[in-house]
């Protein structure tokens, strides 16, 4: 998938570090005023002007946050992009530039590396950021990844994780655990092909599943929407690592409590089928599966008006004071208690 | 060397994710009042104000860039972010902000990442930086390290790579070819070492120039020194790869042509003493040997009077129209072409 097989491949030791990152972001374009200066200096110039600069940095590496048997290399530089929009969007800001540094051994070809950097030009193109630097280097083996996104901000729309307030509703976008079942139909997929690799498996009925998995979005265009709505969310969080993870997050730094209700849940029918299919718990996906990069926030109940009905947003609950912890209301009426399941990768 | 058999170590699963970022970090002081948010949220903020904001990145690679075996955890996190605060430092501009993220197999023990970060810590207290983001991830194999530095400069002090004109003095800070050196006694030490783990190695002789490997240093003090003396260079570098194949880089973003002189270069006798016992040529050594992280900036020949006689810059040449092309002077009076030998990864 990372290789196409019916040309020769060329080889990164022909051209060089330097050649290397000159080649793969030649195509680049500049596309904001702030760039003074890019690629090709010691390092990127920006003019910030007055706006407050906010700045991210992830790191995905083979093995451990990515699986290049199913992952096309371009979706993947798509991705990384996307991880760190989805952070900055997560401040109620607007992503502005980003860095993106590899590593990879020599079973990599340059073709695939162009592919990955197509993908990371696909997100530059959709979120309007200027890739500004980088670094590309060997490894003894497989493939790392570290992305470093900037971004800006007006001091009086900026939206951290500690802000909520008690009776505060709580938010989220889109919907929630499809990329985490995605994930299981791509892994039983790889793990039939091991056996057999002439199966041709039919994947049409989980394209949104596999989309959510393999192309996710950042949601600059809730960050857009709020802002148009006249909404500052009082916290807000992006969920890379599943719901229930995310809300202690929110309740741990606004030194509060939350009470989440599982019939608010946000799950698509496809989600809900695939469940079906591998006997899991669609609750349980939406809190412990992550990767959905939908944001997570609190408004005032004042603002409930300007929200309300629109199709992107879902109140699913709200915060509470600190003792009553983090609760999730069953269908049954039960409370159980949020717990941390979210994916680590230790 | 990175890990203390006396005490039994904390394996980095007990903590996850979560708690190890935070448990790494929690002894960093904020030193900048532009640090409106450090870490802990889902991205840092920063106040620039109306200067411009620098930024830079760079990776590193267990086996390819640093060697565990001879390289210290605390001087592998100052070298870190020396590499990076030497590129913001190549653009005439101060340091103010770092990421650091790293990925590590379970072989890595807390202590040694507590070492590590104290090495950055270290840095971070020398050259007056705040580190405000990172991420922590498992590889399945070695070590791998991303820093991205932040800095500002204004706008009329600010040095690109392409602005030397004919006629400008090339000038170099420190001396060269020391970290070359060091490697080549500690690369001699390891390879004894594993024929003979009794070997106790006399090093003091080589202190000067094993400590210019294992703990480099970013010339921020040129920088300020640069500024003291009212001279602001008109095209500058730093020299990770070493002078040749920096040489080259201003001569190709300039678009001129460079004259350097043998007799010129700066070189440190401990380094003349090392080249003697390795039977290396210690004008090679300073051409293509890299990591001293010294500047080389090009200034007005009216600006001479300025920087004459400061023991830290050396004159080493001047900038020729492009048909010349790069070229050294021998102590012979021959010519002798620059090429780019410097250090490559691949």
């Amino acid at each position: 998938m990372t290789e196409d097989k019916n040309q020769p491949l060329r080889s990164i030791e022909e051209l060089g570090e330097f050649a290397l990152i000159d080649h793969l972001t030649a195509h680049f374009e500049t596309r904001r005023s702030e760039t003074l200066k890019s690629i090709g200096d010691d390092a990127a110039l920006l003019d910030m002007g007055d706006k407050k600069t906010v700045l991210s940095t992830d790191m995905l590496v083979e093995g451990i946050h990515f699986n290049l048997s199913y992952m096309p290399m371009r979706h993947l530089g798509y991705k990384s992009v996307v991880v760190n929009v989805s952070d900055i969007c997560a401040m109620n800001a607007r992503p502005t530039h980003i860095t993106v540094s590899i590593s990879v051994s020599n079973r990599f070809s340059l073709e695939a590396l162009e592919e990955f950097y197509r993908g990371v030009n696909d997100a530059c193109a959709h979120y309007k950021v200027d890739l500004v630097g980088g670094d590309t280097t060997a490894s003894l083996k497989g493939m790392t990844i570290s992305v470093t996104a900037i971004g800006s901000v007006s001091e009086d729309r900026v939206v951290y994780r500690s802000g909520a307030q008690e009776n505060d509703l709580v938010v989220v976008s889109g919907d929630l655990g499809g990329a985490y079942l995605g994930f299981q139909v791509l892994e039983r997929e790889r793990q039939v092909f091991e056996v057999n690799p002439q199966h041709e498996p039919d994947l049409d009925p989980y394209h949104y599943i596999i989309q959510r998995q393999l192309k996710p979005e950042a949601r600059l265009d809730m960050v857009e929407l709020l802002e148009a709505l006249e909404v500052r969310p009082s916290a807000m969080i992006d969920i890379s690592d599943g719901l229930s993870s995310e809300a202690l997050h929110l309740c741990k730094q606004s030194n509060l409590g939350i009470a989440l209700y599982e019939e608010k849940l946000p799950i698509d029918p496809t989600v809900i089928s695939a469940c079906d299919e591998f006997n899991l718990n669609p609750t349980v996906a939406v809190l412990s599966g992550g990767e959905d990069y939908e944001l997570l926030f609190t408004i005032r109940q004042d603002d409930f008006l300007k929200i309300k009905g629109n199709p992107n947003l879902t109140v699913i609950g709200h915060m509470t004071e600190k003792t009553s912890g983090a609760q999730l209301v069953l269908r049954s009426g039960e409370l159980a208690e949020l717990k941390a399941q979210g994916w680590t990768s230790f």
